[in-house]
This record gives structure tokens, C-alpha cells and sequence, in this order.
């Protein structure tokens, strides 16, 4: 941050909200990957609260946070089952009601045609006021309310998503990104160097949004950091490492949007 | 649960104190492990909070825990270092004062002898009116007192304080868990059945985890009770369901642990 408000302190908590984190079938990745992307850019993660599927504990937990803490990620219970209700509990919690966003409408229409079902449809509901999270990975998008954001549980989508919080974050430090993409090689096979890269560089953020359709596969690898320079060397350092891993149709393109 | 108070639930959230993990610099694991251990023993895991090393943000956490859940059990901030504040927290939130235990003394002497300093006795600390937990790894024990549980945050030490929890614990009833794994169908189109399902059994847990990747994509549905022939039962009505709403590919795996 250039100017005036360096020393200023800006703070989130993550809720991660999910019964399958509780009873330890999942193991989650969410926190630590929004830590990195949150320090990339200049916010301190605070605290972090784990809660079940349930409405009450829901909305007293994000209550008690939107009010302690700068920022709030939600992560989880988007979905179209009865049991993702994350929607309803940021609306309650803000005292609005949820409506279908006609944007995301459009995109299941196109998606599904006559197979927009009921369940499908509860994808598209945002509280009144609320602004949407774009979802560059696949299927609806998250949204945004007052301090607090809504992202999905999935952890590629989830990252996806977080590319269009930082923008909108009140932060520390201006943030430079750049993107490498490869097609064609799968992430178990771009795993290895990127881990050994992003080891290389701890102020770094480093993440691998994979993409999969009719035209083939492949993974955007977005870089980000504070230090121009530091962004560039990595870039060349990433490619060149990716290369040595046998991945061959790798390259910079523009920044995803 | 065969016996006694079968319908009772037994419940306790986990205190994770550390700001490695609210960093992202550490990717907490002992969250899952103690989830899966108290699932065996019959207790709930019904929140987590990860917070950071400050002395004031450990005791309100520790207080609103210990008053809201059977149990706590806290992971971190027990070593020899200045920012190990863990056990002055616990002893403040109950009140108590910290004393030297003689049998954690004996051991660091005979461990370290006449380098036995200042900064290792911290970790012979425990607060008055408090137990032991045993620590079949390395290094001292944890300890409790009041239905809080202070384990080590290295995961291979936590897991073996852990074993010593166990047997103090006043568990309810093993739950039972069982899996259905669909391919081929997404969320959209397995909502209504499983919520159907859900709805007849409400005392039972069911989750729908869904997964994607260059290979498929589908969802592991996980099934959850204390009573496993309702479990059974369920299991099959769920499959017929899906199969009635169009979903070919279903079929019952092994239950992740």
C-alpha cells in the first residue's frame, strides 16, 4: 500500500461450514489456501471457525465474526442439496431475504434447459443487496454481502473464486499477478514442480485452477506476489521447471478475468 | 450403545492454537484426525476454531467452548518457546494458577539433566487440579482439567496423547457410516431422491460430497447413524431412489474411515 493507512491492521475469519469436515471424512485444504491468499494480500487471517450444516449455528457464528473481524470467507453449502443452506443463513444473518439472481439464471438455463429443476435453481439465490463472486472454474458463482464472501467448498472451485475477492478487499498491499497455462498435462503432473517452486518462494501465492471440457484439459497456474521482480523470476523459474517435468504445451497468457 | 443412555449426545469441539496455520504456512491435519478418533468413541465433533497465539483470544475461546460442548480439546502452544502460551490460557480460564508437575520435572532431568533450562521447564507447567495426559511419542504429557483436553500440535505427538482421551471420555454411541458413490450424475439430478431420503430419516446424517476430475465426476453420498440396521435400510431406499429418478451408475463402496 503506497500511501497514506500502511500500518493500518486489515483482518478476516474463514467459516468453513460443513458436516464432512467435522466428522473427519474430508480434510481441509480451503484455510490454508485462503491464509496464503489473503497474506499475498495484505490481510491477516484472524481466526477460523468450523460449524455443521445447521441454520442457527450459522448465522450466530457469522454474526459474531462480520462484527469482529474486517472481513468474513465463508466457505461451503452452496450446492443444489437440502443440506446446503449457507445462502439462507448469510441472508438471515443479514436480515434480507434471498432472490433468484437473474444472471445466474441465464447460466443455468443455458446449462441445463429443460433440466433446470427445482434443486438446480437453488444455485441461482443471493440475499437482496448481495453482488456475485465470479466462478472461472465451473458452475454458478459465489456471492458477496457487506464484509462477508461466499465461496464454494470445493477446494479448485473455491480458489477459482477467491480470484475475485482480492480485488475488492481493502488491503495492505497491491497485489501483481500473472498466469501460466498448460494444456494437456493433467495437475498430478504439474503437482510436483509447482510444489517445489511455490516452496522456493513462501511470500509467493501460487494456485492451479484446472480446467476440463470437449477441447481438453489443462490447468491455469496463477502467480501472485508484491514484487514485480520476484513475479517475473518465478514465472521463467515455473515454465522452465514445468518443462523439465516433461509438461510440453505450457505458456503465459493474459490474467484470467 | 447398546446400553443405558443410547439417545444421548456427547459432543465437544476442538481449540486449534497456532498462528502457523492462520498463516498458511501449516496445513492443519489434527482437525480430521481427532474428528475420526472421537467419531469411533461416540462423541460428536460439533465446531472447531483455529485462533491465534494471544493470550486473551485463547481464554474467550476456551470459556465459550468449554460452556457450549461436553468437551474441548486443545492442539498447540505447549512447547518450550515464549510464544507457548497454551497451558497460562487454560489455567486463566478456569481460574487456577500453574504449578511445576514433579513428575513431568523427573523426566526432563533425567532427560536434559543440567541443561534442563528455563525454557523447557515451561513445558512442566500444568494448572492445579489438573491431570496428566500421556505422551507415549516424545517429549512431556498434555494435561486436562474440567472436560479440556491440552494435546501437542505436532500431529504424530497429538495422535498419541490422543489415545490417552479415549478412556476419560463419556462417549455415547459409535456412529456408523456407509457410502453410496455416484458416477456419472451431478448434484442437480441426485438432490431431490436424497433429500426424500433425508427426510423420512431425520435422525440420520446424510452428506453429499461430490467429485470431478479429467476421469468423471459423480458424488460419494455418505450415510450416518447411530442405529445400523436403520443405516441398512436407508442405505438400499437410497439406492432405489436414485435409480427411480433416472441415476444409472450407483452403487454402495467402502466407507472412507
Amino acid at each position: 500500500m503506497a500511501s497514506g493507512g500502511a500500518s493500518e491492521r486489515v483482518t478476516a475469519a474463514v467459516l468453513i461450514i460443513g458436516d464432512e469436515i467435522l466428522s473427519g471424512r474430508t480434510q481441509d485444504t480451503n484455510l490454508r489456501d485462503i491464509a496464503r491468499y489473503l497474506g499475498v494480500h495484505g490481510v491477516d487471517l484472524a481466526e477460523a471457525r468450523t460449524i455443521p450444516d445447521i441454520h442457527e449455528e450459522i448465522v450466530e457464528a457469522l454474526n459474531a465474526l462480520r462484527h469482529k473481524y474486517d472481513y468474513v470467507i465463508t466457505t461451503g453449502g452452496i450446492g443444489p442439496t437440502h443440506d446446503d443452506i449457507t445462502a439462507d443463513a448469510v441472508a438471515a444473518a443479514f436480515g434480507v431475504e434471498l432472490y433468484e439472481h437473474p444472471e445466474i439464471i441465464a447460466q443455468l438455463t443455458e446449462r441445463w434447459g429443460d433440466q433446470l429443476n427445482s434443486a438446480r435453481r437453488r444455485m441461482a439465490r443471493v440475499p437482496r443487496g448481495g453482488d456475485l463472486v465470479k466462478n472461472p472454474v465451473q458452475g454458478p458463482p459465489g456471492f458477496t454481502i457487506g464484509n462477508v464472501f461466499t465461496l464454494a467448498g470445493v477446494p479448485a472451485i473455491m480458489r477459482g473464486m477467491l480470484e475475485d475477492v482480492g480485488p475488492r478487499l481493502r488491503n495492505g498491499a497491491v497485489t501483481h499477478s500473472r498466469t501460466v497455462r498448460v494444456e494437456g498435462s493433467g495437475e498430478g503432473t504439474i503437482a510436483a514442480p509447482l510444489e517445489a517452486v511455490a516452496k522456493a518462494h513462501p511470500q509467493m501465492s501460487l494456485g492451479s485452477y484446472p480446467f476440463f471440457g470437449p477441447d481438453g484439459f489443462g490447468s491455469n497456474l496463477v502467480l501472485r506476489s508484491r514484487d514485480p521482480e520476484e513475479l517475473s523470476a518465478t514465472v521463467a523459474e515455473l515454465v522452465a521447471a514445468l518443462k523439465a517435468a516433461g509438461v510440453e504445451n505450457v505458456r503465459e497468457v493474459e490474467a484470467a478475468a
